[in-house]
């Protein structure tokens, strides 16, 4: 990619002021990328984003997927929709990526997808075919990334355009993590329902933030 | 577990000409293990025991059902309900152990569930909950565990009831290879969907039979 491209390219993180979205907002501010953070307050944005610093801006949610060209989604499940259909207006032609995971509480290690088979072809039907959408990063343990630690967990991205995904495997790899094509959107399903099963594990055995690797696999680390 | 148990414990392996199915069968054999490889005929059935040797025996799919404690199923999705419909008399009480992943050709490489959840779920439907299901091996490339080499990929367990699992967990084990359990058999379908994640990966990485590890996990191996 070129540099200049990357620098310029604004990137929101909707939700980004929880865990997993505050711990990707740092590491692509760390990475020198131009980021909004998205919240649904201004004021929390704002906050965050000063805290933040590297340039970092903050804003409502709309207001931040209005400002940027990849919006990133972080919300819980139960605000997955509200976030999406409030974005709407502001995504299309843009590159939405999509974290969400169906946790269903009180059940979250049980596995328990949408109807319509992931919450990422969710986010597609809310959000039309005129919005291109990957989703990933659903089983990076966020209490990791948010750290300056090497994060032992592959990143799959999905998506139905290879060169949307591209883009995606790219930022994970800036993020210091091994990003994976793992196929279509529909493919979602899988590291959706991981996630479900990785926090089984970590209660199971006692493990402090679980992951995948591939295995087999020769790729650029 | 009592070593004497072990060994009288009769294990059937249904579709065990396949390629899955006669991997498992060789790898309990060696094991050991009193193995009986079950077919659409008797026929075929008698034929890969004796090429399996260790006293492996062949009989048709519901007689190898029959004389069985743990029923392990390996055919493929299209004959997956018509085989638990043939073995449903004579599997109450007893332990099933279903492989099947929901491919439905030809788009393999999509994740395919169906509207059970999972084809664990589809196979409890099927067999009433007077039998124990327990699902896991979905993500094994079964040309590695036809040999002898070191499988490089976690064995995801999964089942409603924890002893039922961890009967299944050692069978992995005494296979060769580090089981995990995973929570629900509704969990199951993060693992089947996982396999068309990797047939897709295989594809794009130009990969031989790519597996996952899971990390930061001390068990076992």
């Amino acid at each position: 990619m070129n540099s200049f491209e990357n620098t310029s390219e604004v990137i929101a993180v909707l939700g980004g002021t929880g865990n997993l979205g505050s711990a990707i907002a740092r590491r692509l501010a760390m990475a020198g990328r131009n980021v909004i953070i998205g919240s649904r307050t201004a004021e929390s944005a704002e906050n965050a984003a000063q805290a933040l610093g590297h340039n970092a801006r903050g804003m409502a949610n709309a207001d931040a997927a209005r400002g940027a060209d990849i919006v990133i989604v972080t919300v819980p499940f139960s605000a997955h929709e509200a976030t999406l259909r409030e974005i709407a207006p502001h995504v299309a032609g843009k590159l939405v990526v999509d974290t969400t995971v169906p946790l269903v509480p009180p059940k979250v290690m049980r596995v328990q997808l949408p109807k319509e088979g992931s919450a990422a072809q969710r986010a597609q039907a809310i959000l039309g075919e005129g919005v291109s959408i990957v989703s990933g990063f659903h089983n990076v343990a966020a209490h990791k990334l948010i750290t300056d630690e090497e994060i032992d967990c592959d990143v799959l991205i999905f998506g139905d355009e290879k060169a949307a995904r591209e883009r995606i495997v790219a930022l994970a790899e800036l993020m210091g993590m091994r990003g994976i094509h793992a196929g279509a959107l529909a493919n979602s399903a899988a590291a959706e329902a991981l996630t479900s099963v990785l926090i089984f594990i970590n209660k199971t055995y006692s493990a402090d933030g679980a992951g995948i690797r591939l295995t087999r696999l020769h790729t650029a680390e």
